[in-house]
Formats: C-alpha cells, structure tokens, sequence
C-alpha cells in the first residue's frame, strides 16, 4: 500500500483501539486487559479479513507500527479516559471515521486478492465492523452494531462505491476518499438524527 | 462439488440461517442484525473449517449462491416469524437435516483435503455445530450445543460413516445419502425421546 | 519437533484441557460439552496461533496424540472431579506449567515461520492464552484473564527470552527450559503473593 493508505489504516486502528481501550478501562479490566481490548478493536476486523482471504500472517503481525499504535492508544485511554470521558462525543466521531477508513480499505484489499464484487464488499464490511464484534465478544455483552443503531449499512455504503467504480473500470485511489466519506456521513447523519433500523417487532402492528 | 452436494447444502445453509435469524427476532435484534445472525449460523460452520483446512478464501465467498441464501432466510425470518413461531416444530427438523448434510459434506471435503479419518470426522462435526455455537456466542448466550441436547454425538455418527467407508475404499457419492440419513435418524430419536447426554452430576449417586 | 518438545507440549494440553473440562463439569456442560470445552481450551491457543501464521491445517489435526490428549483430560475430569476440586490447588500449578510451556514452544514456531521478534512473542503469548479465551467466551464469561490476575505478563517475560536469544544469535532449543521456567515462576509468585496489574480506577487518586 503507499502512504497516503497506510496512514488512513494507521488512523483507523488507532480511534477503533481507543474506543476498545475505553471500554476496558470502563468494565474494570486491569491495564494488560486494557491493552488486549484495544489492540483486538484496532487489528480484529483486518486480521479477520486477511484469515479469510488467505493473507497470512496478517499485515498487523508483520509491520511494527500496526502493533504500535494500538499499545499506545490503549495506553492514552488508561492515563487520561477521565478527560477522554468528557470527550466521548468525539470518540464516536472518530469511530465514525473509523469505520468509513476500513470499509473502503478493506474492500480494495480483497479487489487486490482477487474476490469478486460482493464479497469483497463484505469482506470491506468485515473490516470496518469485526474488531467492534470482537471487542464485545471479549466484554462479554451482545455486540452492539448488530442489536441498535445503523452502523453496518453506511459501511456497506462506502464499500459499495469501491466495487461498483471497479468494475467499471474507474477505480483510481482516489476514490477511497469520497466513498469513506460518503460512509463517514451516512453515519454522522445516523447518529445526530437517531436513525435506527426497522426491527421485527415493528411489524406486528401489519 | 457435482449439483446433488451443492444443491443439499444450500438446503442445509437455509434451515441454519433461519434458526439463526429466528433467534435474532426474538432477541429484537434490528434487520441487519437479524441478516448477520443467520448468515453467521448457516455459513460459519462451513468458514471455519475452511480456514482450519486451509481453502481460503472459502467456497461461502466465491459463490453467491452461498451468500444468497442466508439473506433470502433471514428476510423470510424477518417478514414471517409469527406464523414461523406456529412452525418451529418444523424448524426443529429442518435444523436436524442441515445437521446431517453438513456433517457429511464436510467430512468428505477435508478427507479431499488429505486428512486423515479423524481429524476429517471432528472437522464434518464442526461444519455441523459450528454455525450454531456462533450464533449464540452473538446472542451472548452459552452454546446450547454443549450444554443441552443430544447434538454433535449425531453428527459424529454420521461423520464416522463417511470416514469408514472411506477408509475401506469403497466410498461413493451416494453414501452420503445413509450417513446424512443416520444422523438425522438418530437426532429425531434424541428429540422425541428427550434422550440427554450424561453430566457429571448424574454420578454423585455412585 | 523433537520428542522433549513434543512431550512438553502434550501436557501442556493435558494441564490445559482438564482446567477447561472441569469448568465445563462445574457449569453442567453434559459430557459432550465438557469434551469439546476440553479440547478448545488445550488446543485453542496453537490452533489461532497456526491460522495465524499460515500452517494449516493446525498440527493439532495430523497428530492423533493431539486429540487424544484433552479427549483423555475431559473423561479424567468428568470422573473424578470431586477429587479434583480438593486439589485445585494444584490444578493452578499445572496450568502454570502449561502457561510456560506454551508461550515458549509458540514463540519457537513462530520464529522458524520467520516472524519478526516481537509479533513472535505475541503467537506465544496467544498460544498461552488463547485457549482459556476461547473457554472462557465458550461458557459466557468474561476472560478471565483479561480481568484479574497477573497471567499474561509472565508468559510475555518468558516469550521474550526467547526471542531475545534468537536475535543474539544464541538460541538454542535448551533455552526453552529455563524461559518457561521464569514464567512459571513469575506466575506462581504472582499467585502466592497475589500480585494484580495497575487498574484505571486505582488512577483516580493522582
């Protein structure tokens, strides 16, 4: 990948790992915990992706710095979560664009692989919402981005317009910036307007 | 895999995800949510034996019939699932074939992976029971698998028929048909006689 | 691998498999469940660590003594647990044994699959680990060692001679005994003297 990505990706893993980190520090995990929540946030959803694909071992085993910034974002929310706390409203922001940053880099990752449309935009899905999963697999409560909220379809959003502009034939590298954030609005409007989606129950009254 | 295999596990993919959408209904679970469940529960048994023999990225994400059929269960599940309810007698069969089907086809596909009788029995189990033990780590549930049930001891028996026959070199397509009728035989009996495995508390007595 | 390696990893599984059974004994798991509790719980670690890494399938499916092992832990555990439980204590011990022996044997592995040195003491740390996990989200807890207990720390210290001597040059396979040995022995004092990592909370005070 250049440089312009793998900082995107670097950026990425660092707000997923600080949302991870913070939830340790919230259910009383010790600071060793602490640090393994983070990095699963950070790194879970692409080393699902890279087991799947066949890329092993993982990228984030193989270059230093995607072990790096997990540790220091899991550090920076055990030192300072009181005054990240009062921040947490921009802690969903940079989740936010988390999510926009892993569904389009991961969707090109599994282009590159070989995958044909539609899985590689689940696979770019899987990236961005994974390491979440996993992060409340570990804390032991249902993961939230399958119980509430509309989080999944704003990545599927983004990973859309990577796949649909290659097969086109018009994928450039640019075009992770608008497809990111196309997701990154989808889900800024998500959260500001409470959009939710429609759950079973909804339908009784038919 | 020739129509007659492909065609039992897409059945066996679709009785899954719908136990598995099912499940998220009734968790309230929104549309999304309800879709990753039962994907989760038809196709993840089958994904992790793929990643444990090595076949990535797996047949689930190269053939979009595997990722059709989940979706169309889990919007039948969604649209459906009060008159499902009245159902779930059935739903209980159907899951009983897909347990049968997936214990044999994956059997026969590690053994095509060159492994040895054994392992390639655990690994027909596990495309079995896998997708359900994830489907209630999702729900934040204990597997109901391990706890409750006579359910993977069918699946071994099934599995175990492929491996013999195999082993004494008489193996065809067509045995398939018994072991998957074996085990499903057996786990109707399980269900209807209410036969439960022994726990160790059942040996205080001794 | 040599015979001690082996021999070593062995009871590593065993020590490992017959905690994971005896949880799933005390939780009522039924004797199917408290097999495959077993086996996840002795196997789980080197199976992530070998999906990992890229060796599949895991060595722990083309050694039948690998599944031999926890099969024969399980059925031990639900047998005798009552006289388990009076000696629990020694219980811990072993599985501090296993904790030495896994995050070194892991480390070694992933070394000669030619990772770097430090996301190879990660494989061993995850080795060591990932199978208490793996038991832990199989019963619906939280890891336990994600919470309490100072657990991941020794095996990183005994990871890390590892990696330090193959860097320096002077590996050779006889070091693997005294790096388990200060594990083990970091981890029996952490439970004699009942050391506990930093928690956030205990912050508040500054």
């Amino acid at each position: 990948m250049g440089l312009v990505p793998v900082a995107l990706d670097l950026i990425g893993i660092f707000v997923f790992a600080l949302s991870g980190a913070l939830l340790g520090v919230r259910i009383q995990f010790d600071i060793v915990g602490v640090i393994v929540l983070g990095a699963v946030t950070g790194l879970g959803g692409g080393i699902m992706r890279d087991v799947l694909i066949g890329d092993t071992p993982p990228a984030s085993f193989t270059d230093w710095r995607y072990l790096a910034v997990p540790v220091v974002a899991a550090l920076v929310a055990f030192r300072f979560h009181p005054k990240l706390a009062r921040i947490e409203r921009y802690v969903d922001w940079f989740d936010a664009m988390g999510l926009g940053l892993f569904c389009v880099l991961g969707t090109v990752k599994a282009l590159f692989f070989g995958l044909d449309p539609i899985p590689a935009a689940l696979m770019g899905v899987l990236t961005a919402i994974g390491g979440g999963v996993l992060r409340d697999l570990l804390a032991n409560r249902m993961p939230v981005v399958l119980r509430q909220d509309v989080y999944a379809i704003p990545a599927l959003a983004g990973a859309t317009v990577v796949v649909l502009t290659w097969e086109a034939g018009v994928f450039r590298e640019w075009v992770l910036v608008p497809a990111a954030a196309l997701c990154i609005a989808l889900r800024f409007l998500a959260m500001h307007r409470r959009w939710s989606a429609p759950r079973a129950s909804d339908l009784r009254r038919d």
